[in-house]
């Protein structure tokens, strides 16, 4: 495991610090909107969303609204109610990909399916989800309204287009590619992509910021899809060999399967497609990941993506935060948790 | 069954006809719209779309809403994308409820997560959910997207209250009322605001068109309830006791628990508290309905809900639009399917 391993080595929360300390005094604002947003007439709905509030989430995507709106100077109040609101939608996004991927932990506790069950879970996404639209409209922009809408709609389609290509090794590398940018790049890419709105910063960087959250997120994504092979429990806040054991197709296994031998394309077969597990399989799925460098090649992806995003904010105002949007991508590529 | 008997010997569809006339023409622009929403980079979602399209529901909400649009003489184009959206809302909601209450039939045919599992419909429900947000930011209300999004935050909030309140006995006619107020007048209440917010009409047209929407939409919902245990099959879409094996507490159960005896309330905590139900317990419970005549006050609870809606109307434009939306009234109240 000597990549992600090496991933693992780098000191924690690397590039975090300098993002965290330019919004903390935004961030505790939109914290005590999130807790505000989580009220309800119905006691199941803060409970759960307590549940999740709590858990210690990173809060990066709120984090990054925030940064985006202040990197252009934004001096009004809409960038908390956005903030808030994206984290809404993640975490609704959470509950319902709980619920469909019928998983047991979630940021290292149980899962809020396997506490307060199924139905609760997708009807509590449901109005976290509503109330993620609600805050947003108080905003007023438009704009923002019409990315943040689309990429809820974008994320939905690319959670069916992964439910669909679930079990299937015929999955090449660019359908993965089109899942990853869907359900997760999209709302990395809104996330950034209001701050220039609200702050109407011009077209040039909303497209800037957009392309910067779209190649973040696939980093993001991609460096999650290998750390579910090669990290620990730990550093994932959820199974080690999740993935394998649902039959997701993710990038380290389209890799070693197009690399693999008749022999080993049985093995993928009879694990991924046919989902019958053993004993010792997991272990066996990690040496072939690494026989063939699928994980090396993961996170080498991972980088390119990363640098991309550097790249798209090499046009954007100099100073503190775009020095954080850096530093963050350093973060997300190196992650340990 | 005398009284649900009685609702269902008045002819078919008796106030829905001239509504339809008056919309025809924007129901079919409608319907392509929601055709063309319905289109994914996922298969899986068109084909459950339009499983849903084409099972015959009435579009009753979509209705209200070029009605109430119409009503005060709107001539824009944004009352058929946002009928659109409110018949999306109203499909995301079904999906997500049979999921929900293990439905195996809606609309006369197998339920969506019968034929395509109940991951499909958690995902497809929130893609519509999205679309259905994508499309009403286009029309650029920010009135008409505030009424929408709270409406899509009520609506979830009220089938968490009503997961809650399942098999407890100790729910009352208040809780009952707060949980279909928001479940399903909240859509109501909307799709008929929303009319007059484009149409630009008023505050005080904004209010009477909602307390119409809700009104009519608690006498629909009353009718409902009434229905599962007085109604046929044909005319529900469902099986008939559906309520009952689910442990759903519905006015009628309220009302016959409240007036029974000890060896009835015996009955009722047995069925629906502990959900042991036997051969026989389905007709016992309408039975007991009948004995305390609670189909009856359910019955006389929607007719006052449906005068309410009515008297809402009584400043409003008088003409073939007006007159519509009173014989909506009288349709819903005496609806056979």
């Amino acid at each position: 495991m000597a990549i992600v391993a090496s991933l693992e080595k780098t000191k924690p929360e690397p590039g975090i610090s300098l993002l965290m300390s330019l919004v903390d005094d935004d961030m505790a604002r939109v914290n005590q909107l999130i807790l505000d947003m989580a009220g309800a007439n119905a006691e199941m709905i803060p409970e759960i969303a307590r549940h999740l509030i709590d858990s210690g989430g990173k809060r990066l995507r709120p984090m990054l609204t925030l940064a985006s709106a202040g990197l252009f100077g934004y001096a009004g109040e809409g960038h908390v109610k956005l903030a808030a609101s994206v984290e809404f939608m993640h975490t609704a996004t959470l509950l319902h990909d709980d619920v469909v991927d019928e998983s047991e932990m979630r940021r290292g506790k149980l899962s809020a399916r396997m506490l307060w069950g199924n139905q609760a879970s997708v009807l509590v996404g449901d109005y976290l989800l509503g109330q993620a639209f609600r805050k947003m409209v108080e905003v007023g922009s438009l704009d923002a309204l019409s990315v943040l809408s689309t990429a809820a709609s974008v994320i939905a389609e690319g959670e069916v287009m992964q439910l669909a290509a679930a079990k299937d090794l015929a999955t090449d590398e660019a359908r993965y590619l089109r899942v990853i940018d869907a359900k997760t790049a999209a709302l990395f890419a809104a996330a950034c992509e209001v701050g220039p709105i609200i702050a109407e910063a011009g077209d040039e960087a909303r497209r800037a910021m957009a392309r910067y959250g779209t190649s973040l997120g696939l980093a993001f994504q991609l460096v999650d899809d290998a750390l579910d092979y090669g990290g620990s429990s730990q550093a994932l806040g959820k199974r080690v060999g999740d993935d394998f054991r649902e039959g997701k197709i993710t990038l380290p296994v389209v890799l070693a399967y197009r690399a693999g031998s008749e022999l080993e394309r049985g093995f993928w077969q009879r694990t991924i497609e046919k989902a019958t597990i053993a004993d010792g399989d997991l272990e066996r799925a990690v040496e072939l990941l690494h026989r063939h460098g699928a994980l090396a090649e993961t996170a080498a992806r991972a980088r390119h993506y990363g640098e991309a995003a550097v790249a798209a904010l090499d046009e954007l105002p100099d100073g503190d935060h775009r020095q954080a949007l850096i530093e963050v991508v350093e973060f997300c590529v190196s992650r340990v948790h």
